[in-house]
């Protein structure tokens, strides 16, 4: 497996584009992705009970009719949720413009939006504009970055990701683009991801490589506790990279979902480092439960709690408040036999060993947690399951970016 | 039922006090309450797995042994929380050092501790204020106010409570204090709870309205989504009203429980009002649900949103949020029987009527939001199930109240 600079246009036959058509202020807010042959097609939703519009689309085409996918249509500035059966119309009317554009039927298009919640997309304004982009994709690495551009809502950086592999003699690519930043926790994804390849597997295989790589990378973020309405990941597969079809769990399936974790990993860990007012990336791994769910339980209480967030923040080394959070995570285990360590790139500290605290230097400590990626390592001593989550800080600019991000 | 000037001295033989002995920096650190008679008492405690070490103490004495109670010590600055076997010593040692004092078992004496995690209690400074402390215990209003301002962590202001009742032809009255604020979070207390009663009352019947009573107030509040080591609701009834003893679900039951629930549910919001930083209270009623449960878990989810919380401290009408909230609560109900309403003295608004977005005046909603009591109404249209649950908005002061909290 080789990380290679590249984004969701390098697999091969895949255009991408982003482009401001006017939903946003003076900011890049239509993506189009085009694969030039019909895509085997996963996806992985929001378990939230309010879904939005084109979230049930997708879930239509991709979980219930199995339909071949061709492109994606991803606007960034509405999120077309909370917007009733309107809503419902906009989307559909959405895949449908681009199905013209790309002869394709509008079943075989997806439908991606976030921004403002319970207003109505501006149909003239996202028709017009889908026309307008369609003519500018292109399977250029820079309209690839363009793609990952355009979905950004308070998000501080593109978020891209490249893996090259080798499956059956044949040079097989994934590409990966995602948004945050808010609206981020555990309970699926809780932002948008899109990954293309061009590899060849089947609709079964795909599906389960998927949905067990989002287990243990994004559904262990967290930026606020807030599982938004629009959460989507996609994967489309094309097979143009000529590999023998994966149908089952073989070497060549071993060797895909290995790249395709890498891909999940590292737009997951990104969404969370670009967490809503984010300084800092906590990765918190808890090692030695009894049950995998008991890890990854752990794990994701501690990065989701606002106390620690807080400390982080203040480079406070309050680890009172990992154990704290720990204690009400719903998991398993006997606080007597818990060891706490913070670590990163400036040392290590220990501050509970086996249930007793331990006298620490504070100063070490500061210095410790004033890096900007943080380690906190929980070791449990009662089995041999571990689950790593991801998250961080909580700040003043999280509550500024959220106290009034509707002007 | 009346509702008068008074706290956990009110009620017949109880006194109290609040004393400065050193384990804060220049602020009243230890509060202790004693009835002249051994009490009755009931408890409710955090449901962390992780418990505090006087939290375990209380249990024992309060579900297991059902000692009967005849003082309280209470100390801030030092939760007496992840400190080892050590602090279940301090614990105990401390309950002996009031004994001592008051010519009862250490098995008659409750202990409580609030502040930072992971440090050991300062036994000397603690032992010796215990003692000093002691000849300050008094009946008057004084002392009471004295007290309820000694177990203040955060907090800005004292949370005392009283209320008048007739049982059986007899003068009852319950006196209640608490501490908040930040670690707040459903599922049990969250903070720290005294509440005094000269009424006559089982045992049985006194654990029966205080577990009753906690369900639909203390744990209805949310502040950070951090339930704490150390919650605890202490409830002593001395008996000395002399009311015929309360020992089935009668009228007197009934009145004695209105009473309780009034005490528990004006310290609750109390403690979301006061919550670390907020600038507003938050009450949250859903109403029309198919189940108890399913209300709880809406109003809950609601008041917990980092996202509406901040909107909130933003004066912003974000709606959406709260849908969004709803969707993830784990509650059964149907987005689109949904109707949404924002109320403060400044107004009221619809935003959602019956799962439709509603287009509404932001200039109004504004005023309406920048109020400092805030109403949120959701009708669901399903059932009858009703539940409330109080929060406060997510500030700047929050994240920096808890970047650098022990310092």
């Amino acid at each position: 497996m080789k990380i290679i600079n590249g984004n969701v246009t390098t697999p091969k036959g895949f255009k991408a584009t982003g482009n401001f058509v006017g939903l946003k202020k003076g900011k890049k807010d239509l993506a189009l992705i085009l694969s030039e042959v019909p895509a085997t097609a996963s996806g992985c939703f929001t378990q939230n009970v309010v879904k939005a519009a084109p979230v049930l689309w997708d879930i239509e085409r991709v979980k219930i009719k199995n339909d071949k996918i061709t492109g994606i249509v991803v606007n960034s500035g509405n999120a077309n949720a909370c917007t009733g059966t309107q809503g419902i119309k906009d989307a559909e009317t959405t895949a449908e413009v681009f199905a013209n554009l790309a002869n394709c039927a509008k079943e075989n298009v997806l439908v991606c939006s976030t921004g403002v919640i319970g207003v109505n997309l501006p149909m003239d304004t996202l028709t017009k504009g889908v026309k307008e982009t369609f003519p500018l994709l292109s399977n250029s690495y820079e309209s690839g970055v363009l793609a990952s551009e355009a979905i950004m809502t308070t998000d501080t950086f593109a978020k891209t990701v490249c893996v090259e592999i080798e499956l059956s003699g044949k040079k097989v690519t994934l590409g990966g683009m995602a948004k945050g930043s808010g609206m981020i926790n555990p309970n699926m994804a809780t932002m948008l991801c899109f990954i293309t390849t061009d590899a060849n597997i089947s609709k079964k295989m795909l599906d389960k490589a998927l949905s067990e790589c989002v287990l243990d990378t994004f559904n262990m973020i967290c930026v606020d506790g807030d599982t938004s309405t629009n959460d989507t990941v996609l994967l489309l597969a094309n097979g143009l990279a000529e590999n023998t079809e994966i149908t089952e769990e073989n070497a060549d399936y071993e060797e895909f979902k290995k790249a395709l974790f890498e891909i999940n990993k590292t737009l997951a860990m990104n969404c969370a480092r670009d967490g809503e007012g984010a300084t800092k990336l906590m990765e918190v791994t808890a090692t030695g439960a009894k049950t995998k769910n008991d890890a990854r339980k752990i794990a994701n209480s501690v990065v989701s709690s606002n106390l620690f967030k807080a400390a982080l923040f203040g480079a406070d080394a309050n680890w009172g408040r990992v154990l704290c959070a720990m204690g009400y995570s719903g998991a398993n285990f006997n606080p007597n036999f818990v060891t706490i360590v913070f670590r990163s790139k400036a040392g290590e500290i220990l501050l509970m060993d086996n249930g007793t605290p331990i006298v620490f230097d504070e100063d070490k400590a500061a210095k410790i947690l004033k890096e900007t990626d943080i380690f906190v390592d929980i070791k449990l001593k009662e089995g041999t399951e571990t689950a790593t989550a991801w998250g961080c800080d909580l700040t003043y600019d999280y509550v500024k970016i959220n106290g009034d991000y509707r002007s």
